[in-house]
């Protein structure tokens, strides 16, 4: 009687599951990829503003650090952080594509006591894994949005943010 | 004993608690407040690139999601949304303080299963609870690094953005 009442309260407090949170993180990979299709192909490695980098490399670092954070996540062991080397915007989604497909095949091999332990992420960054992956979602979002504010000034109208499809 | 394995199952299956969402949730909210400090009070209303918003604008957005959101979730009403009205830095980063007490304040009165359930935000966007407020902290992330463009071009080093002190 004492456990069902624990029970009850248990689920009562999962604000989201681990799939949820999957399919928000896809969903938010889903909308940097239609920027990256948006972006012109001859701007996207050169063209940035305010002394920021172009959009080549913010999309680089968020893949480099969603392909390897869930590789870090799963095994507990976190490559050197490099970000990935591409030359044509086909390469980016050819690789984007490959990395969401890493996520989806990793992300089952979470434990799921894993998203409230404590580990350090690259070797440098110490916090719960929940806390990591929100991390690594939100650095997407971040870079992205100014990605956005360059394409605008491009006289482009980038995908809109609600469209997660 | 079988109540004690789905217990078990069921506290392993939280990926982050309510007052940990909070927590992420008041930690952005804490990095828009520097952002907001570090912008020039001349140019918060009026500058902008490609057309868009000026830095004013997309902070008034910001702080009328966070504050009716936070309201709509605790009480299911949900008034029109209508950015707040501002005319100096000091309004508004008063009316953010409030808008920091009033999440604190109501957050609380959420009821742990609603995070799960069903409601039509502002009266058009059906989601569930969780997926709502994850919507309204990635929107203060992307317009925020909109505001870190524009702070670049203006020469001016944005807060960074891993501190959420």
């Amino acid at each position: 009687m004492e456990n069902t009442k624990q029970l009850e309260s248990a689920l009562d407090q999962t604000v989201l599951s681990a799939q949820q949170l999957l399919d928000h993180w896809q969903g938010h990979r889903r909308l940097t990829r239609k920027l990256i299709e948006a972006y012109p192909a001859d701007q996207f490695f050169s063209y940035a503003l305010g002394g920021m980098r172009p959009c080549s490399e913010l999309i680089a670092e968020i893949m480099g650090m969603s392909s390897l954070g869930i590789q870090g996540v799963v095994s507990g062991r976190w490559d050197n952080f490099q970000p990935l080397q591409t030359s044509t915007k086909e390469q980016v989604l050819a690789h984007w594509d490959q990395v969401t497909e890493q996520i989806n095949t990793l992300w089952p091999q979470i434990q799921p006591s894993h998203f409230q332990e404590v580990d350090v992420a690259f070797g440098q960054y110490e916090g719960t894994i929940y806390w990591f992956i929100l991390y690594v979602i939100d650095n997407e979002i971040h870079h992205r949005a100014q990605a956005y504010v360059y394409l605008r000034t491009l006289g482009i109208a980038p995908p809109a943010f609600w469209d997660r499809s």
